[in-house]
């Protein structure tokens, strides 16, 4: 079996104690899969007959994946005084996502992994939308 | 329903084709789980009692992360030209599992979150382990 | 002879075009020795007798270093679609370099790294904040 | 006065110890470098005419890339028990940074991105071999 999220989260002795350990939980595999998705989109983009057409798409995808397995980290860790710092981080990581879903969202009739990649994105914008408002 | 990480290496129209996609998509979850696992246990062995004397703990956590978090991206790419250079990342992934399994052991009686993270770098080293040989 | 940021970044043929690249540079530059500063003084407070004291220390330079990466990484790329995205990116990373050299700053006096680390972080907040100020 | 790698390396009380700390800086320096250039090579292929020929040389700088800056921050750590893990990990980054080499020089008289990142790919696989020999 599986360690999941939300056992490890749990494990943690201190912090994450003003957060609904579900919804922090939720937004980390969110972003860890949206992660995954927006580089694999950004390679296979590589792969398809006319990668020129695709550039802001592959651009977005790299951008979403590194904010977001940013995001993951820091929320995988307690906050405290950086508190400020992680919620600003959690808003930018939406406005990622959001710009990459859209992007994808163009593509999604042509290219299966644009419409899974703006599926995750789409997720992943939803979950941080929903941490933000926890965090408040 | 979330995307899954082998729905998302399936459409890609490019690579991966000398790879079966079930054994990569093991190896890519297990890898974003550990990379999740290690930095939480990190964190949390430092709201512990005395951190001084899992400094070794918190060290492995964050290299064992750090890898499995780079392996995780580069095996989301096609690869191709730079195979040989994946199967060495792929091994070096393996031993910072291994070591990090192994420190996160000595812990595990005492602290659920090292339990919890030895578990899930062992379920890597194996899923890296499968993946190297798939990879020969 | 080491090639240069700048020098890299003046050989994109595509974007920046409506960013100063010295001021574009400066912040790039600044944000990989911050986010280097960060992960050492992270390890190093872990070497100090009694890290206990440094956990928020720990947590924020480990933070610092996780969103300066990725903002030297999006600041590295062209942008485009996802501007709004990018800026809010940079004002993420502000903070999370206030919030660290803050941090660093109370243990200055004596820990040579936190001295060092506070300073890289101030400078980059510094960087950040001409840059976002140039992104207007 | 930016801080330098070196001051920062200098400044942790513990390891390090056995390794010299100028080849250690070099190292850190070179691959932070190789990492910066690797990602904006990979964005500048995209704005080329044809990026479609450039995608093996994208993939390999991405990868390149991540693992620079993986290794950057394992090496900006004092190691101890997982000093094999270590040794592992720049073999791997040495790898990738010959494969990145490689793939760039092939483009180094048409794109002066490529030529760039070649000559940063270059400095960063001899700084990891160097250190490589250090660390037997």
């Amino acid at each position: 079996m599986s360690v999941t999220t939300r056992e490890v989260l749990a494990s943690h002795p201190g912090p994450h104690d003003d957060v609904d350990l579900d919804v922090l939980a939720r937004c980390v595999e969110a972003l860890v899969r949206c992660a995954q998705a927006c580089t694999t989109c950004a390679d296979a983009c590589l792969s398809e007959p006319d990668p020129g057409s695709l550039a802001d798409c592959i651009r977005t995808d790299l951008d979403c994946a590194d904010v977001c397995s940013t995001t993951s980290r820091v929320l995988s860790r307690g906050h405290g005084p950086a508190a400020g710092a992680v919620r600003s981080l959690v808003e930018a990581c939406l406005e990622a996502c959001r710009a990459c879903a859209a992007e994808c969202d163009r593509h999604a009739d042509h290219h299966e992994h644009c419409r899974l990649c703006a599926q995750a994105c789409g997720a992943c914008a939803d979950a941080c939308l929903e941490l933000a408002a926890a965090l408040d």
